[in-house]
């Protein structure tokens, strides 16, 4: 599970409706069910993040795994070693599952080739983040009963975000018509071939917009070029009040967290009453279980 | 769970009662309970620590919990993200139960506020640390076989320390008699009207005294401002065989760990047969099992 | 198990054997057994390893223990506890078994008889590393089927190789003739004392081997003293192809990782068809639920 580009219509379809009985076994007392029992995922994060960490260790714990996080700073990575020689390492270990998340793109996909079990891309560099689009299709679904027809309007710093490139790709496979709003530092070269509509100004993209997904300002990825002042940012990127008016009124608010508030997003916003925001993240443990559960399915011998 | 303040006497009991029934199960070879199966539990800890931290991890995985850590140094909080965004984040993952330690006092409550599950005050800054109050009390009246009319001498940096609060509201509760013994710049304004005795010397403080509670000097606390040579801290007040003299002949000696010997302690005091600190250990995991089952009876739907 | 030394043949033997089964349990899909239910496995590593603590970590999961990860960066060890206080403190929380890596020589017999629990030692100093030998020997006997009358040359860093010392002491027990070869720098006095024949060259020293077992420069041990240029010591007693062919046709190359790619070892070679680097990862999740399961039969009451 590479990333959203491979997988077909069905194949997203299908995840979805996994997703959507899985997230009923966390909502009862007992979240526990015995699909993985015996199975060993490894969590191997070579970038730090609470969210997404959390939600496969959540995901696979319910699913009755045996699961191991690996984080870089107590690795041996430290000692020099490579990333070829750490999943060579672990694949001798015989994980059924390695969740990897690395900040260069392609990383994930280096290492899925020299192992022999599942791997689950959680996010390399500003090229994919498979189950955070699934996780953001499937709560829309859930929201507006459909995807087909929406107008999605992705807003902020799409140039580093694989949220977004993930996202254009599933919502577009789904029937979305997908638009892309930011300022032009921060819109990938080549945007428009994906198929999207491009923005530089809030209140034309989001006119008649359905959805908004508003994206993190990734300061820490902008070394040394091209900083924005965080105030001018919220001035004409920050989705408040008014620029949320500029969409349809019924519209749906969404982010992938961690929120900068006031700087991509009102707080007000955030915490309003068109906000997705919080069933995102529910949805996260139970979109990782489908895809934990549809990967155990073609798992060897089982 | 967010303090020893709001608990009955009748909690208190019930408490300490359940505890001693979990000191048997980590006392089989088979320790394991299946109370918690299918339950979440998350460890948040915003200060590193040990024995807190461990004490419930394992208490949490005895009763069958799936059990996740969660520390600040690999979390999101290093993106910016608040307190309340980590509440909401964590909350909509659907854990059972949180168990929190953060710097600040009042933290923990601000959290519970946000979340619908279960929360655990593991410490949080000078305010309170039940569940080391709750150990103390029950190594206490496991090797006296009560509690009421004891004498309790609580001696050191009373100023910094949660687990002074926490104790004087409880054992005061139960029927003991407290007294706060301590250099007078750390001995907080107002302490005197929690119904203790306040004393500045050892010799005074400790004479007739049945249980004394040392605490750890926390230098890593007194931010610049007055700070005592370790030195003359121990010669005032810590404690020796010639203070532990003082007391009762019988007298039993407590700590609550990590131990700075030579500072608060001599290492032959703490290791004597008058100490109960590898006692207060030991029930630190049976108090943690207790308070966990006591919350898991009160789970939505169980 | 604080080292090789004082196994006798026969426990040696035997936890081979026991290992050998271990293999077949992780080739499973469902790979669980349940010796260790309800036990507590803590592994305490004041060094970092991804690659030791993992293994332990899945061993013991697989062997159906609650398995707890205490590592010294957010432990009470910054608060100034001593390692003393740290065993007392974890004893009284009755694990079973801890598993403890330290980085002085001695450090794990010194825990070790301050607790009533199974020690394992993962690694003390320069001392031993007991389950890395095993799975060493492990790895040697299933591929040539035995270990009496092979020729083993050790190679490198041996002064500060705690590996290297287990091999010796292992590998001449259960029969096979070891040599040493390094740049008399990296040997330590004394070597010869172990009954090992010890080479400066490695063209003479490799001459006959079937087995070279390469060992990881470890620059980071060398403060200030003698600290070899990499490309030197690569040319010297790094292993490529044509040192290589200085022993037997069939010899076997290992390396207990991670490795140092271009430094003591050429990739090729450690990729290539003579490499069992590969299998030593796998042996060594076998070699540990070996250990664990050998100690757990010793617990007290089972």
């Amino acid at each position: 599970m590479l990333g959203i580009e491979g997988l077909s219509r069905l194949d997203m379809q299908l995840l979805l409706d996994m997703a959507d009985e899985a997230v009923e076994v966390s909502r009862q007392v007992e979240k526990k069910k015995t699909t993985l029992r015996g199975r060993t995922q490894v969590n191997l994060f070579f970038e730090p993040s609470t969210r997404t960490q959390s939600s496969f260790e959540i995901a696979g714990k319910r699913l009755g795994a045996d699961v191991m996080n690996m984080s870089v700073g107590s690795s041996s990575v430290k000692k020099g070693e490579t990333l070829i020689d750490t999943a060579i390492t672990l694949n001798a270990m015989r994980p059924d599952i390695i969740i990897v998340r690395h900040h260069q793109a392609g990383a994930v996909k280096l290492l899925a080739q020299k192992v022999e079990c599942s791997v689950v891309n959680a996010g390399d560099g500003a090229h994919e983040h498979p189950t955070q689009a699934l996780l953001d299709a499937l709560t829309i679904r859930r929201r507006r009963g459909r995807i087909e027809g929406l107008v999605v309007a992705i807003c902020g710093d799409i140039l580093h975000s694989r949220v977004a490139r993930s996202n254009i790709i599933l919502l577009q496979a789904l029937g979305a018509r997908v638009r892309c709003i930011g300022p032009s530092t921060l819109l990938p070269a080549g945007i428009a071939g994906l198929g999207v509509e491009v923005f530089t100004s809030m209140r034309e993209g989001l006119a008649g917009a359905d959805i908004i997904m508003m994206l993190r300002l990734q300061r820490e990825r902008m070394n040394g070029s091209f900083v924005p002042s965080v105030k001018e940012y919220f001035r004409f990127f920050g989705l408040d009040e008014e620029k949320l008016s500029y969409a349809k009124p019924d519209a749906l608010v969404m982010h992938p967290g961690p929120m900068n508030r006031g700087v991509e997003i009102a707080s007000d916003v955030a915490d309003g009453a068109q906000s997705l925001i919080r069933e995102q993240v529910e949805m996260g443990v139970a979109v990782r279980m489908a895809v934990l559960e549809a990967l155990a399915r073609h798992l060897p011998n089982s």
